[in-house]
C-alpha cells in the first residue's frame, strides 16, 4: 500500500493514479500535530479560543500569539505551521487594508477568507502568485468575524478550500473537540454560553491543565469589534471553570 | 502492469511506449472523487444541478458552492479539484466580460468552453498561457447556457477536450448516473420535467438522503438566464419527489 | 529488451545506445490510439475524411470536430491529442493568413505544412519556436489543398517529418486503411470516385456502425476550395454504400 | 522507521506522509553540534554568555566572536552555523538602522526579532525574501536588548519561530543548562547575581575548564545599553568563581 | 560492461570514467539508422547522391528531399534526423547570405562549414549560440562546393569534427560504400566518371533497387554552380546503369 | 555507517539527520589532498611558505605560484583547488584596492578576510553574492598582513569560517606541522628565528626533499610590507639549514 | 571501490567524501584518447608538434588543424575533444586581440594562458564567465610563445592548472613521449635539434608510421613569430630522420 504511494507523494503537483495530490494531504497532517483551537459563531458574535504550548516555565507566555487580528472586524486563529500561517495573515490583512483604502468600507468576512484561498492554493506555480510557495501551506485556519451579513466562521484548509462553520475544531485534538461542539451547539447560544463552553471544551482536550497563561482568547461583536482577552480576563475565566 | 507503467506515469509531458500520457488521465480519475454533478438540456433551457458533501450538521451549506454563474446567460458545474476548478471559472468570466465589452454581445457558450480548454490544455508548458499548470486540471467541468444557438451543455474534461452533451453526469455516481440520463432524455423533454428527472437521478445516485442543503441547482432559461434555486424552492423540489 | 530501453526512453533528448530518440517514438504510438482519418489526392481535388468517436448517444455528434478548415484552399484532418492539434493547426491557420497579408496571395500548401513542421520539430527547445513543447507533438496531421501545384496532399508526423502522398491514412485502423488505398489508388481516379472508395474504406475498418454522425468529410477543390459535407450530404453518401 | 523516513527528508519543502518538514528538524541538530550559549532577563537588563572553543593553544581567542552587537540597545548571541548566523544578523543590523533613519527611534526587540525571523522562515523560496536560503538556516540565536518594554530575551529557532524568555539555553549544552537555569532563575533576580549564576552553569556544562579565553559575555542595561566584558573583567569573574 | 556504462551515457556533458562523454557517440550511432548518401571530389566539380527510402507506392517521391542547396556554389547532403539537419541547413543559408551581403563575396565552402560546426558543438549549453540544442544533433552533413580553392568535400558529423574529404559516405551503407570509393577514387578522376561511380556504389549498397524514383543526385561545378538533377536525367543514369 | 550518510552527502543544502553539512566537510578533505602551507606571526612581521609539488624535472618551478600578494600590507598562502583560490584571491584583491580608493587608507587584514570569508559562505545561493559557486570552495587560505592592530595571521576554510592563529599549517601534512608549530612557538620569537622554524618543519613534513626549488616563502613587514623570497634567498636559506 | 565512487563522480560540483571532484578527473582522462602534441623550448624559440590521425587514405590531411596561431608571436597545440579547444582558441585570439588595442603592445605568453585558464575553470557555473561550461574542458593546450621574458611553454589541462615546461607532451602517447623528453632535453638545446628531437619522440610513440601528411609542426622564434611547417619542410623533415 504505501510502497506504491510512496511513488507519487512527493511531487506537489504529481497526481497519482487514484488522482490524488498526496503532498496536500500530508500538509493536512501537519495541522493535526498543531495545538489546538476552537471556534463558535453566534448571532451576537464569534469567540476564538486557542492552546498555547508552553513547553518551559521560562517562556514568557505571552510572546507565544495565535490568534491574530487582522482588522478591526476580522481575527483569525491559526493551527501547524507558525512561518506559513504568517505569511497567509499577511495578506489577509493587507487585502483588508487595500478593500478599505479602495471602497471605504470594511472587507466582508468571505472576501478576505477568498483572497487568503487564492494564495493558499497557489503552489507549485510560483508566479501565479506572488507569495505562492512550492508546497502547500501547512496550515489551518479559523477567521471569525462581522460583516452585513452578521457574524461568521469560515474555516480555511491547506487545500484551499474554505467552508463556513457554526463551530469548529482544528489541530492535533480537533476531533474530539468537533464533536464535543456538535453536542452543546445551537443556534440560539448565546455570546457569553459560547465562551464558556468554547473553554470547558478546550480544558476536555488538552493534555495540560488549563490556566490564564496556555490559551488564548478573542472575540469578534457588532459592538467593539475584535477584542483579545486580558490575563485578568482569562483568570476569571479559568476560574469560573 | 503497474510496475512497467510507473516508469512513465509521473512526469506529465513523458509518453509512455504506448503512446499515453498517465498524468492525464490520473486526473480523470480525480473527478471521480468528486462529488456528482448533472447537466441536461432541454428546447426552453437548461439544468444543473450538484450534490454537496455536508460532513458536518456544523458546516454553513450555503458556503459550499459548486454551481457557478460565468456570465448573465451563463452558467457552470464542477467536479474535482476546487482550486482548480476557480482557477478556470475566473478564466471563463474574465473571457466573457472581455468579449461583452470589446464586441457588445454575449460570448457565445462554446466559445467560452473553448477559451478555458485552451487554458486547461496549456498544462506542462508555463509559458504558453497565463495561468497554465505545470500538471493538468483536476476537474470537470459542465458549461451550460443560451446563446444564438439556443439552450446548450458543454462537458470539458482535464485532457482539455470539450463535447456538446444533451445531457452529462461527472463526478464520483457519474456512471451510474449517465446511465440514468440515457433512460430518460428525450429531444421533446420540457424543462420542468428536466429539472424533476435529474434531482430525480441525484436522489438515486447519492449516498447521503437527499435534502434542500444537501443539493445545489441552476437553470439557464430564454427569459431569465443564470437563475439558482434558493432554499424554498429546493425545499419545494425535494418535497415532490 | 525493454528493460535497457526503459533506461532512455523518457528524457525527451536522450539518444539510446542505438542513435534513438525514444519519446518521437512514443508520440507516434499516440496516433495508433486516435480514431481513424484517411486523405486523397486526385486531379480534380482532395478528399479528408475521419471517423468521429461518438461513445455515447447523448453526444452531440457535430461538436466532435477531426477535420479544420485553414485557409479557404487547405484543410487539415488530425488524429491524436486534440490539445496538440489544436496548437498546430492555428500556427498553420496564422502563417497562412500571415502569408496572405504579406505577399496578397495564397500560400502554398507545402510552405503551410512546413511551418507546421517547424514547430513540431522544436520540441524540447523551449527558446527554438514560440508554442514549442517539452515533449514532441503527440498527432498526425493530413493537409490538404489546393495551390498553383494543383491538388496535393502532405502527411506530418510527430518527428516533424512531412511527405506528400497521393493517399494516406492516419490513426488507429491506418494500417489496413492504407493497403486498400494501395489497392484502389490510381492517378486517373476522379474525385467523385475518390470521395466513395474513402468512405468505403472507412466503413471497412471503423468498429462502430458507419453512419452520417459517426463520419465527417471535407473535400477541396479548384473551384469551391474547402468544403465540409453536411449532414444532409453525408446522409446521401451513407445511403448510397 | 528510518527506511520510510528517509524517502521525504531531503526535499526542504517535502512533507513526510506525517506532515513534518524534516529538513527544518535537521537544522535544528545543527545547533545541538555547536556551542552553548545563555542568556538571562532580569529587571535590570539582559545576559549574554557564550562558551567558545578554542580547539588550538595557537587560537587567538579574540577572533572567535559569537556575541554580536546589533544596535546599542541590542545584543545577539548564537549557536549553530557561523555562515547562517552572519547572514541573519547582517539582516538584523540593516533593519535597525533602517527603523532608526526612518522613524528615529530605536527598534524594538521584539521587532527586530521578527525582522530576522522573516528572512528564516523564507526558506525554501528564493524569491519570498532578498537573503532567503534553499534550505533552513542551521542557527539558534538569543537577542537581548532593552527597548519601552524594558529588557527582553527572544530566542529564535531555525523554524523562524520566536518566542520570548527568561532565560534560555541553546547549544551543545542546552538540555543541562536549561534545567540549571529553570533552577536558579527568579523573578527578583538583580543583573549582578544573573551574570554569577550564567558563568556558574556555562562552567558546569563546558567540557574545557573555563577561563577567561574560553567564554564571551555581554550584558544590556539601561543606561550603557550593549556592553561586551572585556578580558579583564572576564578574568575578574571567573576568579570570582 | 553496459552496466558501468548506463550510468555516464544519459547526461550530454557528463564524462565517462574513461572520459568519453556517450551521448555524442550515440548521436553518431542515429547516423548509422539514416539513408546512404554519398560525395566525391574531382577537379571538375562534386557530386552528391543520396538514396530516397519510398516506403509507400502512394508517396510522392519528389517531396523526400535529402540534398539541399546552401547557396549557388554549394550544396549539402544529409544522413540522420531530418529535423536536426533543417537546423543546421538554415544556419548555412543563412551564414552565406550574410557573408554575400557583407563582403560582396560567396562565403568560402570551408568557413560555411565551420560555421555550421560552431552550432553543432554549441550542444547541452543552450545560451552558447542561438539554435544550440539540449544535445547533439543526430545528423550527419556532406558539403560540396567550389570556390577560390576550387571543388571541395567537407564531412561534418554530432561531435563538431569537420574534415575535407575527397571521397566521403555516410549512413546506414557508409561502411562498405567508403570502401568501395576508396577502391575506385583517383586523383585524374572526371566530373562524368564520378557522377557514375557514385551510383554505381549507390546502387550496390542500397537494399531497394535503385530507380529514378529512389535516388537524388546533384553536382557543383564552377560553370553553373549548384544543379539538382531532374527526373529525366536521373532515368537516363539509371538506365545506362 | 557510510550507507545511510550516503543519502544527505551530495546536496550541497541539505541537513544530514543529525544537523551536518557533508559537502562542506568534504570540501575540507579537498585541502587535506593539497601541498603543505605554513603561517607563523610575530610581533616584526608575519612568514608564510609553501611547499611546491614539482612533479616533473621539465617544470619551470617560478611558474608554480601558490602565495600571492593581496596589496601591499598583505599576502595570502593557499593549499587545495588552484581554480578556487584564483576566484577568492581576485575578491580580495579588489576589495583591498576598492577599500583604498574609497577611504585613502589600507583595508585591515580582518576586514579583507572578512570580505573574502563572505564570499566563500554563500555557496549554494548563487545570487547571494556575485562570484558564489554551487558548491563550497575547495582551498583554505592563510592570510598574512599588518595593520594599525599590527602583524596578523588569519585562517580561512571552507565554511568561511575565519580564526586569528599565532601560527597554522594546512594541507596534507598539516597534523604534524601544526604539532611542530605548537612545540616550537612562543610570543616572543624574533622574525629572523620564525622564517628558519617555519622552513625547518617544512623540511621535516615534506616527502621530497626540501630544496629551493619546491618551496616558495614570504614575509610581511612593517618596514617592507608584503615581500617575496627570490631563489637566492631561498638558496641561501636552504643551505642554512 | 569504483561502487562508492560512483555515487560521487557525475555532479560537476560534488565533492567526493576525500574531498576529489571526479568530473574533473575524468576529462583529464578524454585527453589520454586524444592524438599526441609535444611541445619544447630553447633559447631561440619554441617547437610545437602534433600526430595527425588520418584514419582514411580519402582525407585531405590539411584540413585537420591541431596547432593554431593564437597572434604573430604566440602559437597552440591541442589534444582532446576538437569542440573544447575551439572554445578555448577563440578565447585566446580574442584576448590577445583585445590587449593589442588597449595596450599597444602584445601580450605576455603567461597571461593569454591565464585568460584561457579563467575560462577552463568557470566550469559548472556558467554565469561565472561568459563562454564557461557545464562541464570541464575535456582538452588540454600547449602554448607556445615569445614575449619580454623570451620564448615560453605553457601547459594548461581540463583543472584550469597552468604550468610553465622546458618540454611537455600530451596526449594519447604522453607517458612515453615525456620520458623521452627528459632524457634528451638539456637548456643549451638549440632550436635545430629541438625540431628533430621533437620528431624523433613523436615517430617513436606513433602507431602509424610518421609521414609529412600525419604530421603538423610550428616554431615560434623571436625573428619570425609563429611559423607552420609548409609540406615541404615536413617532407624535408621526415626524410632527414
Amino acid at each position: 500500500m504505501f510502497l506504491t504511494r510512496s511513488e507519487y507523494d512527493r511531487g506537489v503537483n504529481t497526481f497519482s493514479p487514484e488522482g490524488r495530490l498526496f503532498q496536500v494531504e500530508y500538509a493536512i497532517e501537519a495541522i493535526k500535530l498543531g495545538s489546538t483551537a476552537i471556534g463558535l459563531q453566534t448571532s451576537e458574535g464569534v469567540v476564538l479560543a486557542v492552546e498555547k504550548r508552553v513547553t518551559s516555565p521560562l517562556i514568557e507566555a505571552d510572546s507565544i500569539e495565535k490568534i491574530f487580528e487582522v482588522d478591526s472586524h476580522l481575527g483569525c486563529a491559526m493551527s501547524g505551521l507558525i512561518a506559513d500561517s504568517r505569511t497567509l495573515i499577511d495578506r489577509a490583512r493587507v487585502e483588508a487594508q487595500n478593500h478599505w483604502f479602495t471602497y471605504d468600507e470594511k472587507m466582508s468576512v468571505e472576501s478576505v477568507t477568498q483572497s487568503v484561498s487564492n494564495l493558499a492554493l497557489a503552489f507549485g506555480d510560483d508566479d501565479a502568485e506572488p507569495g505562492a510557495m512550492s508546497r502547500p501551506f501547512g496550515v489551518a485556519l479559523l477567521f471569525a468575524g462581522i460583516d452585513e451579513n452578521g457574524p461568521q466562521l469560515f474555516h480555511l484548509d491547506p487545500s484551499g478550500t474554505f467552508i463556513r462553520y457554526d463551530a469548529k475544531a482544528i489541530g492535533s485534538a480537533s476531533e474530539g473537540a468537533q464533536q464535543s461542539l456538535q453536542d452543546v451547539f445551537h443556534k440560539s447560544m448565546n455570546l457569553e454560553t459560547a465562551i464558556k463552553e468554547v473553554m470547558k471544551i478546550l480544558k476536555q482536550v488538552m493534555e495540560e491543565k488549563l490556566t490564564s497563561k496556555n490559551v488564548e482568547l478573542a472575540i469578534v461583536t457588532k459592538a467593539d469589534g475584535f477584542q483579545r482577552y486580558n490575563k485578568q480576563q482569562l483568570e476569571d475565566l479559568v476560574k469560573e471553570l
